[in-house]
């Protein structure tokens, strides 16, 4: 895409075809709100435009917040009665209710809780991050990252869980070791300067860490079987675990996640729950929002838009200039529309995962009886990863997650999905699997009014975050005439609610820009 | 040490001289409190014993706190009118004054604090954290490793700043790709199996990570030069640096730091400054802490101690059965005392590290401007680290440390030392050197009741956490007469309040191992 949108709206303008050439392009798909951080947009443009938001997740909130600032007139129609869409947090009180007609009453203790949709923000995270300040959301670290943490592989240490600064630190020890052996040897003599050979063996003699003789023999980097203390208490160090066992798939996911762009330090959450976010947004839009309001067509109506939605039982219209749509492509398919054959090609093809989390309320046995705090565990078999909270800490009880995934797990009875994830526990912290209290399971497949947590063929976590986005991606991401589609899925950050908030803040840019070029 | 003390009380106690066989075995120094936590002693056991503590920091806290629950009568006499010693947090209104006549005054916002000792709670760190949880100190995590602060290296990209996470993972990648090249070439044939060669070169492919071909060409985990947005902003990845560039040696520092066993994630720090522990400990106390009471003498008398020190101009004096002698050794050897010739020695030779902090109040650019939060910054040259604040943030201002560290420095003129501060910063973050103000300096070695940090040859920063202790450490730890000895040094733990608490925690059981056997 060779056309810088600066110099076409400049030349264009000048040329006194602005306008027509604008809409032209923008139809065609052809004009980006790419790289227009912060929004490039007249104040007041919005003044006399009227907006119907469909959904009150993130991206709907985003978009109202930013268009009522910019003079447009916004509803929100949202079909429950909270905020947030799939950020949605459980606490004691709070029931879970399926589409299969299956309840979960939540009778945690006060100020525990579990984020069942996103529970993590990134620091490189910004735009969500700045909601938040804006909104005065207080944040707190969230560890994704404990060195202390357990993992256990079946084939290695006789299942005996292993410590993860143990598995990370003796790993890079043996890399760091072989290689150091193969510059020695003279190995590398074609590929490296003398220089380099030697500065790479003395970098590895850190790295590793390694002796004098370049091996690697352990370190107080993967721990100690004994603390040093005071007096003649002397440290014992952990013995290496040997190469062959570390060279196990199993260990890879808790050696490497930690370094995934969006999940290295710093982390963050809200205090006392990631709700907290959608809840400061409703707060600042007031009556924007309208609950209880389930859209039950979206058709086109001269230039605009008219959507059907029931509130209270009550068969009720909403007019407006512009639509913004949130809502999740598999519940839009069965939703009357007028889109276009292209959207509704996409619409009709497009598949959800339906990701899970269980959650157990306990004593805080991790903390008080192996020191950890905060991060992720992970066995070879069972429901992965464990996830520990970072809320709370120091309390006496808490909730952990034992299980966040997706798959042929969430078709089992939801007592063996709860034995499974007690199994789990016991095989990390034997001893432990019994302490668990008051199991919560949250599929998102059967969660009403979502049915699904993302799209598959979009997700970053399954393609790479710089991976081309699945098909249907170029087709949603352009209005279909006055409705625009919002959500983490018409972003690069599927399934991040930064992706969400940059996709409301991209439509408010495009719709912008038209109304901008329509007043021209 | 091959005697098992309980084995060997037992065979004595069934011997009949229990008392006198243990009396002259503790005074050998053969008998250790070695993993006796907590403590092994019998409930009331200090009942008509009194001790005068000498010195209200961490060590000489502990001890009282401890010793207070089994019935001794304590007093602890400290020097200033503040409990903790080298656990010090300075805010605004705060005066620092060192022994030269010199003062600053300190005028940051309220709320804003730094701890010019010790800063960091590791949760390896057992005892002290036991000791906030009793308390009920909140703490928060204390972030101690940020993939988004910056390293700068004059010999390396031009001297401009880079970013964490793409020197450790471009490292990372460079290694795993030599060693697969090395293993695919067959040059380690003799030293692993066909099958460890393929398990290892299908880990270094997610270890690098390595394309199909084994080459490294950078990763998400290194970030991006234009972050991936909504609709088509696709993001950038950030070209790998080279490896000849990351083979410096002013990078190994901010690669590998973290991977200290005592740095390791989960880290902590009390919420609002180092010194809510120190106070919490003195509230608990009451009148156990004397404040204000300057020793003058230490004194062996009949079998106890006689204790002279100052009190608002007064001379006073403390009787005693036991003295816990938590003085710093440099200034012990200026004060009268009976300590046997051995000690006197290892007191008069031993030399302590003069540490520095200098910290400046700022708005948060790190955190508005660059995404930063907490973490060490490097650079080749100027103040190492720069260490930015886990307190406060998303607030508007906040205090960082430029500089930490020992040595030639703490001889500049301040002027100088601030001007060298400020440029290391203009260094990371070109534009915002100005933006540092009020700067607050405390060199350990000019503060008084301290001149000092800690012992540098019993240091393990300096020698390893695992090291033998320096000379005279053997005869420290062992009582000297009625005196004991307590403070980080004579401790595993040098430098760190752990090792204080822990050494506390010993010579509370030596002490009441002692009384028991005196009564049997």
């Amino acid at each position: 895409m060779p056309i810088s949108r600066r110099n076409f709206l400049a030349r264009a303008g000048q040329a006194g075809g602005f306008s027509a050439a604008f809409l032209l392009m923008q139809s065609l798909g052809l004009i980006e709100a790419a790289e227009l951080r912060p929004l490039d947009v007249a104040p007041g443009i919005g003044k006399g435009v009227s907006v119907a938001i469909l959904g009150g997740g993130i991206a709907g909130l985003v978009a109202a917040y930013e268009m009522r600032e910019l003079g447009y007139a916004c509803t929100i129609l949202e079909a429950r009665s909270r905020s947030g869409g799939r950020n949605w947090t459980v606490r004691g009180g709070d029931t879970v209710e399926f589409i299969d007609g299956s309840r979960q009453l939540c009778s945690w203790d006060a100020g525990n809780y579990q984020n069942f949709g996103p529970a993590r923000l990134p620091s490189v995270h910004t735009a969500i991050l700045g909601y938040c300040r804006k909104l005065g959301v207080p944040l707190e670290v969230e560890v994704n990252t404990s060195r202390s943490t357990f993992l256990e592989n079946d084939a290695a240490n006789g299942g005996r869980p292993v410590v993860q600064r143990q598995v990370i630190n003796d790993a890079r020890g043996h890399v760091s070791e072989l290689l150091a052996k193969c510059i020695r040897q003279g190995d590398l003599d074609q590929d490296l300067s003398p220089d380099d050979r030697t500065r790479m063996l003395d970098f590895l003699r850190h790295y590793g860490p390694l002796d004098a003789a370049g091996a690697y023999v352990g370190s107080d980097r993967a721990g100690y079987s004994k603390l040093p203390g005071a007096g003649n208490d002397v440290g014992v160090l952990n013995k290496p675990i040997d190469m062959h066992t570390l060279l196990d798939e199993n260990f890879w996911g808790g050696i490497l996640f930690e370094e995934a762009f969006d999940m290295q330090a710093t982390m963050f959450q809200p205090v006392g729950g990631m709700d907290r976010i959608p809840y400061a947004f409703a707060r600042a839009l007031g009556q924007t929002v309208q609950y209880n309001a389930i859209v039950t067509a979206i058709r086109k109506s001269g230039n605009g838009v008219r959507i059907a939605y029931t509130h209270a039982g009550q068969a009720r219209q909403l007019d407006a200039d512009y639509c913004l749509c949130s809502l999740p492509l598999n519940l839009l398919r069965n939703i009357p529309n007028d889109f276009s054959a292209p959207y509704r090609e996409v619409i009709a093809a497009c598949e959800y995962a339906a990701a899970y989390k269980i959650a157990w309320e306990s004593r805080r046995f991790w903390e008080q009886d192996y020191n950890i705090y905060g991060g992720l565990e992970y066995v070879s078999q069972g429901c992965n990863p464990v996830w520990l909270p970072s809320g709370g800490m120091f309390s006496e009880r808490g909730v952990l997650v034992s299980g966040y995934g997706w798959g042929a797990f969430t078709d089992l009875p939801l007592d063996q999905k709860f034995a499974e994830s007690r199994r789990t526990i016991e095989r990390l912290h034997p001893g432990h699997g019994k302490e668990l209290q008051k199991p919560m399971y949250v599929g998102w497949g059967l969660v009403p009014f979502n049915q699904g947590s993302w799209i598959q063929a979009f997700s970053s976590s399954e393609r790479g975050l710089d991976a081309p986005p699945g098909p249907g991606y170029e087709t949603m991401i352009q209005p279909d005439g006055p409705i625009y589609f919002i959500g983490d899925y018409a972003s690069r950050l599927n399934a991040w609610q930064e992706g969400a908030a940059l996709s409301a803040q991209r439509a408010v840019q495009l719709v912008s820009d038209r109304v901008r070029a329509q007043r021209a």
